[in-house]
């Protein structure tokens, strides 16, 4: 428990205006805020492995809308708010009355009279997710001031169209226990590369995500993609600004292999085209089967084109020493267990399995940070009490 | 909170038999049973706006049974039995073996053996949602004389085919605030009136708990409803009874603008025909699609001869002074919003959107209320405490 | 409370091994682990009746796994770990990504990051059940020492395709009570007796779970069924075995009357013969509908052939003075009410319906007490202390 004292002490010296908050972006957040709540995650975590508890509430509810499947996010929601002591209620948009024409703002309000947080996944279409948070957010801001509802819950970005804030922050802890520390991260290589798939349609939130993040901490980001696989061009730009004022940098590539030469972190991960994601957008409002399955088909074919980009071991022999950290946000397709081929050799995977695992491990107790972050005004003190208890 | 001291002390004076008792239809309730659940929802919404833990239960289990689609009531119910201490299991009738022909005695017991509450929503047959609730209490009453049940769960009615208590109660107290007491109901008029909606089989349970209810405060209620559009034959003749014993008055009109006239509340909304409603019910239980079909065809071409029954702002200068109270149960069709033609213009909803959102506001109270006062002898040092805490 | 009092003292003595361990199968714990599940159960129950509150953990989580429909044993796993104040996480797999080709083993320690326990029912594929329950529990004893998981949730066997412990042990405790005390079970000879229904595919869980457990309580167990009805070998010898140790016998009748003759207790439920389960297990993993239909179709014209396997009042009249105690699992195939022939006559299930009620009323709290002795090394101490509150 030495570190959580370090790290509470630390914590106590940021300046951090998450009380009330959402979160829905990590660049909508200040330096300070990130480095809190990577502490307040990982005191969260240290305090369970400790077997403390983390009931910071008697009672209240938190609520999560799924627009997607999701399992591993799901679980995480559920783990963090039980931890918490919140209670959960799921919107499931097939069950309830949404799927029938209602209003978002009118539903926001009708679901939120005794929430406290609202986690919300919606990356399936590009240009609608994050707009989506955003609309849930100013309805219940407007029920809030009405007298509607006597609190306004907090809103949680569990992935959209443009971040994974959850994952990349589970992902930014995992980095700071592989290096010793957020400066430990300062110029080392990442690879941000694509991977072939046999599925399409993937999110971009993760790369997108990953790139807006890490290059605020000093890496030398390399974002690799074959040609037509570009991101979002505002995060892009975004990455750019960010790593010059880190004081790293921020290059795209051609390849995998030119990514991961003396790369100390390797992120191997499949995605859709931009530009696929864009025309899949209205063919999937209006409910157009005949031309998905078209746009699939060809979108299959030309990745097919891409099957050499896999994570294999002859790639990994190109990293720094051969040795670099392998990430993925799971689940992985790898060839000859999940798929015939796919984004990672299961030779490789199976060498960092477990890591990918822990990983993962951080994801409940950075959303129960965000919670604990954006409901309680001082959220140190509720960890020291934690502590305590 | 003096309010809230005021109200418990008038709470305390009311003589009420609620402890152990279902919550079926509100005319199975006392005036006095009536004015305390007001009383005690009001309380309960005060203490939540100040902050208090509604924790009225170490642990328990609240069971909820939905048997048509539900967003605001299914919210609603997981807020309530949350704030007071409880967990919720759904009983989801497509994913149990409920569908495959278990009786329900049998499987009412099987999901009870620890249940505080069963809350039922049941609207979709005439004739069968709250026989269905009577089926279900029967059942548990025996479990527990049997010694089968170590307490018998309490019904609470989330809508059926005759009653939508837990909608009518928010209405009440709605009206409560609106006029500053009941008392304040006495001599005003409210206008319950059908109004057109390009669907069909809108349950009648609204309508006929308004009618049942409001006759009960002295008020002047109006129905108004096209040809053919009538209640439950019963429920009108008690909205008579009640209103005669009141000193308020019921009458039915034959159009939206005669109920409006001078009114101090609308309450535009559209329903079923009962005989349609009638035809329906043996055509939903044998699954018939084709004379389903055929009866909606019908239906809405019959329906479609009312069109003009929407609430615009030309009908609402009819009201007293152009400024009745627009109430709704939501969601409400809104021309040109939800739909091309519907039950109220996007004007007057739009005037009215945040008073209706404060209206449904209530709900999760009334649902808390009315398992407080049947869990609880002593309710009302329940709430004491709670404003101690 | 003295029954309880003396059942603590009792539970005091017995020497168990059950911290931290999974409960797969009863044949796998000793005989004091046993007779300490079944005090503890009581235990529960009696506390529960007494209304104190059973919550043992702060926080905490549960996860459930169906793998199949079910209504009882969702609902008292729900009621068991409400009531010990964990959450509930249900894994729903058709909503889940599991169902996309995702390894079990990722999967299991994906969503048990702050799980305390995981309950599974799995049980329609012969020789996968259990074995799935086993690879569940290799992942995250492998996440567990691996760092990834702060704690190793214990797996408790909600149904699988071998035995059915959670029903079984209230099974246990059912006749417990009914003959006083575990000793009164020896030489009283219970007839577990295949009876006709019109479905077919039924697990063959509980009539192994029941040889198996009751064999080595000194009872005189009776196994009836036509030819080719048989179970699966092994626990037919393991029950040869047990009853040979525990001075009890095991016979295997070939008619439903010779079962029943001068029997104490009577058990009579269908179930699909071993062989056509074989051969229907690789037809539902290749999902081959057609060949499904066929099997079935065999399957119930062989059936056919067996209508007279009913639980009948003549052959109730067979039992020791006519008086045997009747059990079953529910719901029970009943004939002219739930279908129109079946396991058990009106008549008869009538009579004995809130029995088997009340056999069922022990499941939650078997379940608890699993839990309980799974994750708190001194069981009895909490259970002291919630007659204690």
């Amino acid at each position: 428990m030495n570190t959580l004292k370090k790290n509470l002490s630390e914590l106590a010296r940021l300046e951090t205006h998450t009380y009330e908050k959402d979160f829905l972006l990590t660049w909508e957040k200040s330096d300070d805020e990130i480095r809190a709540l990577a502490l307040a995650s990982e005191a969260l975590s240290e305090l369970h492995r400790a077997k403390k508890s983390l009931r910071a509430f008697k009672s209240g509810l938190a609520i999560s809308i799924f627009r997607d499947n999701s399992t591993r996010t799901r679980f995480s929601f559920a783990s963090a708010v039980n931890a918490l002591g919140l209670g959960l209620s799921e919107l499931d948009e097939q069950k309830s009355q949404v799927a029938h024409g209602e209003t978002v703002r009118e539903t926001a309000n009708m679901i939120s009279f005794m929430a406290e947080v609202i986690g919300i996944r919606d990356d399936m279409y590009l240009g609608e997710g994050n707009a989506y948070m955003r609309e849930v957010a100013r309805a219940v801001q407007e029920g809030s001031e009405g007298g509607v509802l006597h609190q306004r819950p907090s809103i949680v970005n569990l992935q959209c169209d443009v971040d994974h804030p959850t994952q990349t922050m589970a992902d930014l802890v995992h980095l700071k226990a592989h290096f010793g520390s957020l400066e430990g991260l300062r110029g080392k290589k990442i690879a941000m590369s694509w991977a072939y798939s046999p599925s399409y349609g993937k999110p971009l939130s993760v790369p997108q995500g990953i790139i807006g993040l890490l290059t605020r901490f000093g890496m030398n980001v390399v974002l690799a993609h074959p040609e037509g696989y570009g991101l979002i061009p505002e995060v892009v730009d975004l990455a750019q600004r960010n790593s010059a004022k880190s004081g790293g940098s921020f290059a795209v590539a051609p390849s995998m292999e030119e990514a991961f030469r003396d790369a100390d972190v390797v992120y191997p991960k499949s995605w859709a085209p931009f530009g696929v994601m864009q025309r899949r957008t209205p063919l999937l409002k209006e409910g157009n089967r005949e031309a998905l399955k078209e746009l699939e088909k060809e979108c299959l074919s030309n990745n097919a084109r891409f099957k050499a980009w896999e994570c294999d071991s002859a790639k990994m022999r190109l990293t720094r020493g051969g040795k670099a950290l392998y990430m993925h946000c799971l689940p992985a397709d790898i060839s000859g267990v999940s798929c015939a081929q796919g984004e990672v050799s299961a030779e490789v995977f199976e060498q960092y399995r477990i890591a990918t695992y822990r990983e993962a491990s951080y994801k409940p107790f950075v959303i129960a940070a965000m919670i604990l972050m954006s409901r309680f005004k001082n959220y140190t003190a509720q960890l020291r009490q934690m502590a305590k208890d």
